[in-house]
């Protein structure tokens, strides 16, 4: 049998080595099997015995079938497996996937023949990365832009939060993201920062045309510089009298209020 | 100079040493100034030398005064501190709370006339479960319950998800969610089930009045002895077709929703 590559896997949880090597890790089932389905590069994948037995095999042994290259597939015993894996509660499947995502297939065309837009702005915690993501998919938004200091969505754990479906989306990286707003003003793109006050509730706003909402870091919010620039502004009003909400609460909502309006649009 | 307990810090971010000492552990500025505030039942405060010596610590000498019986405060070098924290990244303060969180304050009164609760059920992740309560806190939710195998929601992980608003929460743990949710159908709350399929938009629900939103397992859902029972079920709709949201984020839409009723209910 062929030595299993684990140093390498557990590498690539840092990112100065995925940068140098070019690779990251998709861990657990939805993400491994979003990896697939989408053809994203494979370099490997790493399976423990005791899910390679079980059913929940078969669903991966096709998707490996239908993949046109997915390297090579490695069974290792679960104390192995643990030990590559990023995560307290392993779920028994890793692929090592090279960058960039260069697909076979496109992402998925987005629903709406209007923008959607989602940028995440120093966003600094993985988890809220991968779920503002997750969010973004189940929108149906046309694009996910990280600007500034954000984490690395292309992180173990941002593509673990994103449960797989960052392989279908349009992901935008930008640190700069000043420039990355004035070149979506001037593209036609209604720009809205979400401030803590100040603003109008997302259901005064139009987020049925082309539009893209900002949201800021998670102690700080969004660079004054940023703020200042822009005409409108979106505050989700917090009735409770507390002070902030979490980011990926906050994109959630603002996401679903433009689901509302667009669906609203659609059927009147 | 007394001898600072950190074992005794360590072990409480075990369940099992939680209930058996009834303390448990708020890390991190927002969760203790959260405690602080409310007037917790506190049993000390352990803070890193950098932070006592910042202008963060203004604000916490401040609280410290007003609180009736604050405990003993213990300043600790960095590294002392940083093998008490459960984080990866400290932010040099915790406090060691004492069960049940009887409080000298009452909890923050809702600011609607109609009871609004959000029930996670089999809530597994303790980001989700401190994240769940952030937001119900900023849409002022009458009460916050966790039943079933949910995790439990004063563990260190989610009152620091929580971001400290859990202290001025209604929170309700109970084993038995078929039994809580008849309980709330008999006093004449409309409970509503969140299921991928099947049911209304959220905004087809009426969420203005008195009503209980349920939101289930990461992974399963909700248990089909509970939806079985219930007359109404929400789904949110998930236009780029991908197969789920995270429970925080879907927590989130629905809360967003009950407060854009219901602040319309209030200006019409």
């Amino acid at each position: 049998m062929d030595q299993v590559p684990w140093r390498l896997v557990k590498s690539l949880f840092n990112k100065k080595e995925r940068e140098a090597s070019g690779l990251t890790v998709a861990e657990g089932p939805p993400s491994v099997m979003g990896a697939l389905s989408t053809y994203a590069r494979m370099e490997m994948v790493i399976v423990s015995q005791e899910l390679a037995r079980s059913d929940k095999w078969d669903g991966f042994r096709e998707a490996l079938a239908k993949h046109p290259a997915p390297g090579k597939v490695y069974t290792v015993d679960s104390s192995l497996y643990e030990r590559m894996s990023g995560t307290k509660t392993p779920q028994g499947i890793l692929c090592v996937l090279r960058f960039p995502f260069s697909y076979h297939r496109p992402p998925k065309p987005s629903p709406w023949e209007r923008r959607l837009i989602v940028a995440g702005v120093d966003i600094q915690d993985p988890g809220n990365v991968g779920t503002l993501i997750r969010t973004a998919a189940a929108a149906g938004a046309s694009e996910v832009m990280f600007l500034g200091d954000s984490t690395d969505p292309f992180s173990p754990k941002c593509i673990r939060a994103s449960a797989g479906t960052i392989f279908g989306q349009n992901i935008v990286v930008d640190g700069d993201p000043v420039e990355a707003v004035s070149k979506l003003v001037r593209s036609g793109v209604r720009v809205l920062a979400t401030v803590p006050s100040g603003g109008v509730y997302p259901w005064e706003a139009n987020l049925a045309d082309d539009c893209c909402v900002l949201l800021g870091n998670e102690g700080r919010g969004l660079r004054p510089e940023i703020v200042e620039n822009l005409h409108e502004g979106l505050t989700i009003p917090m009735p409770g009298g507390t002070e902030s909400l979490n980011v990926a609460a906050a994109s959630a909502m603002i996401l679903y209020e433009a689901i509302r309006q667009r669906m609203e649009t659609l059927l009147s």
